[in-house]
């Protein structure tokens, strides 16, 4: 029964996708006597919380709140931010039963929801789904718990493992594949490459729908992207650009969308510190190969996302993951899902 | 009605399969008024062809195989080999019509035996089932059409494309998979390697079954191998061991199942050209990455096999199909087929 609702509130949530940062998503779904009276959710940053948006839909008859319960997906809310709390509206409405799918993770919220809900006499029971309620904000409980961003490393390579020709922009991935890459750069709040990347293929690092503000980061340790200002991310004002570089001095004024930020040494946990300040919870990290590598060295990560191609480079081509650090351990894989994406397969897993 | 039971000569065919080198697979179904009256096959090398093996069967009831049809996977051959030719045996038993899947390329058989039967007044049918048929022998059909063996090239892998830790033996295959390729080794008739992974790896390189003798081939161009004597592929004496190298001096006495091919050049042409005159049909080539190099910059390769291992080694280790010639060009792989064994990913593409 209770599963049966908050099963409907995890879908009325995902309608939100790609459009809450930096708010997770949040279904709810209000019943009586076993009927579905309203349904909300949280569509966009700044727009009514989802429990809010549930009992607004009854503004003309309140009369129906009256001893009803409300199933939400995330911890309803007990401070004033763009919206008031979500515990003061629930219980001006006078409903009775709160089910709650997880405890929200933000320091901000977490606990303080339940706690006034029960204070003010209201039922709350937490944990309904909690699995399948804790995926719809993977990012998001991953930030506030681990205290840093989620990293996928993200590449696309040959059947020999390379990502392109030496000093050559090669293109791997067909149109249907590279649209695909394009959607999933949604689903994180950064991206992230290093500077060769940008002065080998000068790309926009634009993202399928830019209906959120998805920061463009670059690292670029010796400041050589700085001093070009003819880059497509430049040009393209449609996101944010952060690039960390150890070169103090940076001559003339770059765009206003792009900010250079400083670092006596651009390291990969740092970057990352600097990254979660602005509340940054998730970067999909794009390469190249030594990116990638320092990822990997550094333990920073979450997720390898491969796309292959059926194609080979060979000879002196450019090997993904690669530097001269002395490689010396094996890092396996868990949760590997395989997918077939038209001519290219798609595998992913996770570490540890 | 002649596919049918060209179907059942096919299934027939099969049971040969490993143990007909350097003949082909080849099966044989006798029927009358719509009536299986025998099946036979090819079960071994120097043992009864398909045809006679079928006719034998009905050597108590010869009058049986009067005005009957037989079909058969392959032309039938006539010339006298390890056995008398089968268009004779066709001839006395009074058999009246042939139905062949494929002219056989073997340029000792190639359209004679069709021609003996005809001259016969046998009527004879090319061509029943003929991709199904040519599918049995890919091979040895490879091998008598292009005049070279068939060269697949495999592969074991990381998710970043790489082979091993540098200088390691660095085992990426589970047992499961190991144990698949060991079984697929037995579809080629040669093995090859070059020296780096006899000096790393120390393989004995031997195949699931040793029912045909199957060759391990090394390109030790440097003549690094001849010189050390207890490397397993010496104390295996299982299958013929034959070393390519450049160094026409070599020390001390091999053990009697090596046999070393000096070539002023080992290059892969002349290596192909080399096994082709010992009727070696196919080569399993297992790498290492400069080998493969070598196999994809000489043009002379038909598939590449690779299993991909959900691993990251990362840093300075070995990258697949490497080398330091300069990539000048993507190769595509066509036919693509992808299969799940195990945590491995399997993935086959033929050149073209």
């Amino acid at each position: 029964m209770h599963e049966r609702f908050m099963k409907q509130a995890i879908l009325a949530a995902e309608k939100g996708r790609g459009k809450t940062f930096t708010n997770p998503l949040v279904g709810a779904v209000i019943v009586k006597d076993d009927q579905v009276l309203a349904v909300g959710a949280h569509l966009a940053y700044g727009e009514a919380h989802a429990e809010k948006a549930a009992i607004d839909y009854l503004c003309d008859t309140p009369e129906k709140l009256l001893n009803s319960t409300i199933y939400v997906t995330l911890e309803p809310c007990d401070h004033h931010g763009k919206q008031p709390p979500c515990t003061e509206a629930i219980i001006a409405a006078g409903i009775k039963q709160v089910v709650v799918g997880q405890l929200d993770p933000n320091p901000i919220v977490s606990g303080r929801g339940v706690k006034k809900l029960r204070d003010h006499g209201i039922h709350v029971l937490v944990g309904v789904l909690e699995e399948e309620v804790r995926n719809l904000n993977r990012h998001y409980n991953y930030f506030f718990e681990k205290k840093r961003p989620f990293v996928a490393l993200k590449q696309a390579i040959s059947l020999d493992g390379k990502l392109a020709l030496l000093n050559q922009r090669t293109r791997l991935t067909n149109d249907y594949v590279m649209k695909k890459v394009r959607e999933e750069r949604t689903s994180y709040q950064a991206i992230l490459v290093g500077s060769q990347t940008i002065l080998t293929d000068d790309p926009t690092l634009n993202s399928a729908i830019n209906e959120f503000p998805f920061y463009r980061v670059i690292l670029d340790r010796r400041g050589r992207v700085v001093e070009r200002d003819n880059l497509a991310i430049f040009q393209d004002e449609t996101a944010p650009v952060l690039i960390f570089t150890e070169r103090s001095e940076i001559r003339g004024a770059l765009p206003k969308h792009v900010e250079v930020i400083y670092l006596p040494e651009v390291l990969i946990p740092n970057v990352l510190t600097k990254l979660g300040e602005r509340l940054i919870q998730s970067v999909y990290v794009e390469g190249g190969a030594k990116i990638h590598d320092a990822f990997l060295a550094s333990g920073c990560w979450e997720e390898l996302i491969t796309y292959i191609v059926p194609k080979i480079l060979g000879g002196d081509s450019v090997a993904s993951i690669s530097s001269s650090r002395p490689a010396e351990k094996v890092t396996e894989l868990n949760n590997v899902t395989v997918k077939k994406l038209d001519n290219t397969i798609k595998i992913v897993g996770s570490r540890v």
